[in-house]
């Protein structure tokens, strides 16, 4: 049966997908064109995620919303005991952000479950496993932070607590808006067994090589970390250099200290001061303190723990060369690690199918599929980003590749549906299917 | 004559000046022991002034006032055409500061010309030069930038102009705080033939030797560079490290430099970055420019020349291995000099001759006596400062060293009355005399 089912009769249907774009893309729209503003938790996101949930509702899925506002529209239509694959993404934005980033993967996801839902009843036959879509609770953590809190919640990374107290700049609770949009839930999270993500590129890979689907492989691991220099203040007119404990020099050398490390690895680790704090910051004081904002981004978590040893050496040696004391204030982990290899190979195996040439990618920014793939197996995939824009009005993919992406989703899911959600059997046939 | 002069006999009157540095105390004082809040051109500052001018009226000085509000009380008994000594420092205070820095130097001129005056009068003698004692505007720079306006408009520095148009932190002029608290004057300034200044010490350096005298011998330059390196917005996920145009590493890089070009002088050359802004200053952010506020300091003109070039070249590279550029914004060149040798020798002949030790000091901060040194014979000489602190209600010189240097400073206006405002040969006779 698999070997003769033809891909072209798997489909999403492309003017919904496209209608379900422009219809979500009204909600938080400034009115310059492409641009929103539908930040987590806010009124225009309760707006599309009511949106989102009348349009589940209707279509017969079960609504359901957890502590943390995580909004999933469950399908049980297998049984409550075969296997759930989750597909989703996010609907909260950047400010002044764009229209594709995170609500495609949203769309694209229930867009491809109905395609799946159609082809299944055209045919007769009863689903092998559930699926859910979801909306993920302030992916962007541009108005709260951390990033990715619901999805931390949900796979267990982080305290609904701490998520829920989390506070936007005028001090307003992550909790107090879920309540006020109507998106404090009570239910209980469906258990997801898979997670699949499509998502806008934020980069250029595809684009030019001419692709159209980038599943990503790995994602990149990130130690983020506040370290000040402690020197002492001092008029730079009459203290003699042999005495000063210059603060800001101190941060000099670690900054350089930091490109270098990244230098002899021939840029393959990241590393960064974005925010320095130099105090008092007086033209003819000797700076007491100097506060700095480290990154180091690595795509393998060797590299990133031998990194974060080089990096306390580098605070240690810098301190001491220029006389001054450090300490480190707040040290923030997040690991690198690899999606599920078995999704990439699905990926790219339903790709081939369709006739598209896939371009394994890397992910270096945050995506929910990252704690969602130490959860279960999990992978997020792009699709073409026009110019690579992201975060920002400009921010356009078009509909041909939103049609693609969701094809490719709609494919994997089928499979899934064909093994009864056994990741192993759904990869192993769609690559001998891929073969033959 | 001279040979038989008995030191002792040429001496301030000790309770007077004791009494004065009291009385002067009273202005601007805030209730918390020791400290001041005169700041130039304030209603405390017009009210010493008024002090100053009442005191010096009723012993017959003719008190002008010149365009920059400089208070001079002139002493023209040798006639108009005979050299006139200047001596005096000023009566603003820092915000919160101390009772001795400047108004030590004022009341001590008073003291040390009336002594002069009084041992004239024992003797039946007349004058051989004029003196008279001068209270400057704004020294401080604490109100109105820059500082030293006063002396700077009276040396040719500073455009009269450019001084009255200053305005302190809520917009209000020189000009108009000078009209308003009477000091706007209309009088021509006093033309000097000789600098004298006598300031309590910034420092340690008397202190700690155990002298009382110490004449300035040489004044630092300084250079004061604004520039910035201009890099290039990005985001430090994606971007790739060959791509970065890292404004802050550019920083980093010329910070580090900076400190280089005052090692390989074994420190002589005093090099800071006391400010820095970094923009847009975001922990996440590639910094896309760096305002550096850079001083260079040096003993020597040469030296800091030296310095300027390889400071544009370490900007240039530094700004090349970051990959950015850079501009110059600002650069404020403060020339490196040396105060008059034989008002140095004279100094220390003087002080030898009543028993005491001196010490030849540097002045890297400003002083009255640097613009005036330029204008003509110049120099300034240090009192001990208990701990080095000035600025700081905690500011203290003891009654034995106010009046140790009042009698130093009697003794070479007396040299200089001697040698009829010659000072080559007021100089000689001094040595002379030290050396018998």
């Amino acid at each position: 049966m698999t070997q003769t089912l033809a891909n072209d009769r798997l489909a999403v249907d492309r003017p919904w997908l496209d209608a379900m774009m422009e219809e979500v893309s009204a909600f938080g729209a400034t009115g310059e064109p492409g641009a929103l503003n539908r930040m987590a938790a806010t009124t225009e996101h309760g707006k599309a995620r009511d949106w989102l949930c009348s349009l589940m509702e209707r279509r017969g899925y079960e609504v359901r919303v957890d502590p943390v506002g995580n909004v999933f529209g469950v399908l049980e239509t297998a049984g409550p005991d075969a296997p759930l694959v989750l597909v989703g993404s996010h609907l909260d934005s950047q400010p002044n952000g764009g229209r594709f980033d995170g609500a495609y993967g949203v769309v694209a996801a229930l867009a491809a479950i109905e395609a799946v839902r159609a082809h299944l009843d055209a045919r007769g036959e009863a689903p092998g496993c559930n699926f859910a879509v979801v909306d993920w609770t302030n992916e962007e953590g541009a108005r709260f932070q951390p990033s990715l809190l619901g999805s931390g919640v949900y796979a267990g990374e982080l305290d609904l607590d701490f998520a829920l107290a989390r506070e936007d700049g005028d001090g307003v609770s992550v909790g107090a808006e879920l309540a006020r949009i109507g998106y404090a839930g009570t239910d209980a999270a469906p258990r997801a067994d898979c997670y699949i993500e499509f998502h806008v590129e934020g980069d250029t890979a595809l684009e030019q090589s001419g692709r159209h689907i980038g599943p990503f492989e790995r994602y990149w691991g990130a130690l983020k970390v506040r370290a000040a220099m402690l020197g002492e203040r001092a008029h730079t007119g009459p203290t003699v250099m042999a005495e000063r404990k210059d603060a800001g020099l101190g941060a000099a050398y670690v900054m350089a200290g930091l490109r270098a490390m990244s230098d002899k690895r021939d840029g393959a680790l990241y590393t960064s001061v974005g925010r320095l704090v130099v105090e008092p910051n007086s033209p003819n004081m000797v700076p007491e303190r100097a506060t700095m904002f480290i990154e180091l981004r690595a795509p393998e978590q060797p590299m990133l723990e031998e990194a974060e040893a080089e990096l306390m050496v580098l605070l240690e040696e810098s301190a001491a060369r220029a006389s001054v004391g450090h300490e480190v204030i707040s040290i923030d982990r997040r690991q690198a690690g690899r999606f599920d290899p078995r999704l990439v190979a699905l990926c790219e195996a339903e790709a081939a199918a369709q006739g598209l040439e896939t371009m394994r990618l890397e992910t270096i920014g945050g995506h929910d599929a990252v704690p969602l793939s130490r959860y279960c197996p999990g992978i997020v995939i792009a699709v073409p980003s026009v110019g690579g824009i992201l975060h920002h009005p400009d921010e356009y993919t078009t509909p041909e590749d939103c049609e693609r992406g969701a094809n490719v989703l709609a494919a994997m899911l089928w499979r899934l549906h064909e093994a009864e959600g056994d990741l192993d059997a759904a990869t192993a046939r769609s690559e001998g299917r891929g073969a033959t």
